[in-house]
């Protein structure tokens, strides 16, 4: 919406599409981003089934200038844009496409927005172990985006998938300069690589609603001085992080996450920057907190 | 929007597609009349180049409801719909499409737009000898609508293209039961129909702006009781119209038909009854009346 709350033939339209859709913050955040800045776009949600069609779509909708991708299509969508950076194609899966005059851009803030949820927190990466529990879609974006942009120590994969995670570690070490190791999750792997941790990354859902009593990590394992980051925001805080946060550790919530992955996605949309509080302030009234 | 005034992933999106589309009213109309209605609904402007790829697009993005098609589109699109009624067949031309969970529907408002101008106008059509000037795109939706959907006596078509009037004359005899005759428009076959007329309707662009000062019809060729309608509506009144005006005639002006072709769209968009007071309204604000 233009500055008097109208909608004008210049109005940019941004969305969402995935399948569902119907549960999105996406339209909520975005649009109180934009009013706030006073920016002439509106943004929707469009259930999809046929992610090419939507592509061809937007290519051909003038000012239809930005696309938030979820689930099922965040993989077969990197086939119909015209430009991903090589990170993005490493991951292997975008959640952005930017329209530029029928141009195509694809992009992954996920990665970029766990690391930025981290540094705001003041969680100092350079030279410190990373174990991360997961080796699944949130893993790769996160892994390649610390393995490129900070000086990490190590990073550590534990993951039940066997195959998952050598094919994750190959393309690290094929992608990255950083030093990864991996090894299966049981109990002992675990413990061992706790007791060698300075910051703990949950990718997996383990702890999600509605399975709040669930954590992967048994609370007698922390120490002194570690950082726990859990991805799962429902509920805010996990049971993973509440326990962390009761022994006195650093928790960092993956609902910051996700409010700086739609920041990083508002900041391509507009070339604004984003009101981040006024985006915070959005998904916290929406998720009911 | 909704009834909050915000945007859900619920909110269906229409938009008007064409080139240019910067000037269109379409956004400032329907979105008044979704807000005065409450209906979560958001109208925006796609300026197009492919039809066919806005089209998939479509089709493909679940909650885009309802397009408004305009110029250069509105010919080619028929060929990416899935269903046209007969009568938009034989006219050749189509302004709106309706997505029925991806199978999309193409349909005209602008004949019906223009009947119910007349109607409302409480112009009565049945007997009545209509005399037509101009037998392009315009001529076409309104010929055939009036052809069917009255009972009129005699229509008469006049333009200075012979392969056109032509043409509309074998599509009207071969599409409808109505009583068709053409000329060639000159000063005597004009005369000779100005005599004969009940109803003139002007679907020329003649005395549109920035050429106000032109009329087809020569002021002392009106005669008692005639009723004029002007598919012009920049300016609101023309030259044709005031002139009948000034002779004691009804005049109808193009913007009704606008107004009502809106209308209609409306109404295939959200089925709901259109607010038109609202509409006509936003109309005359944006035409600067």
């Amino acid at each position: 919406m233009n500055k008097d709350g109208t909608i004008s033939p210049a109005t940019q339209l941004c969305a969402v599409i995935g399948n569902p859709v119907a549960h999105s913050l996406s339209p909520a955040l975005h649009n109180a981003a934009f009013n706030e800045l006073g920016l002439d776009f509106v943004y929707v949600a469009f259930r999809v089934e046929n992610a090419k069609m939507a592509l061809e779509g937007m290519r051909a909708l003038n000012n239809f200038r930005g696309m938030s991708v979820t689930i099922p299509h965040k993989i077969e969508i990197m086939n119909y844009v015209d430009e991903i950076a090589e990170v993005d194609r490493s991951i292997g899966s975008i959640n952005t496409v930017i329209n530029e005059n029928g141009r195509l851009i694809g992009l992954g803030t996920d990665g970029p927005g766990a690391l930025k949820a981290l540094t705001d927190a003041g969680v100092k990466l350079d030279g410190k172990n990373i174990l991360m529990l997961g080796a699944g879609g949130a893993a790769r974006a996160i892994a390649f985006t610390l393995a490129r942009k900070t000086k990490l120590g190590k990073l550590l994969l534990l993951d039940v998938n066997e195959s998952m995670l050598q094919g994750l570690m190959a393309d690290l070490n094929a992608g990255t300069a950083a030093c990864i190791e991996s090894d299966l999750l049981t109990d002992s792997s675990l413990a061992q690589a706790m007791g060698n941790a300075d910051v703990i990354i949950n990718c997996t859902p383990i702890g999600m609603h509605p399975n709040e009593g669930a954590s992967l990590v048994p609370a007698e394992l922390f120490r002194d001085g570690q950082v726990v980051f859990d991805i799962v925001y429902t509920p805010l805080e996990t049971k993973l992080l509440s326990e962390a946060r009761s022994r006195g550790l650093k928790v960092v919530s993956g609902v910051e996450m996700f409010i700086n992955q739609a920041v990083l996605q508002f900041e391509r949309f507009t070339g604004a920057e984003a009101p981040v509080e006024v985006m915070r302030q959005v998904v916290m009234e929406r998720l009911g907190l």
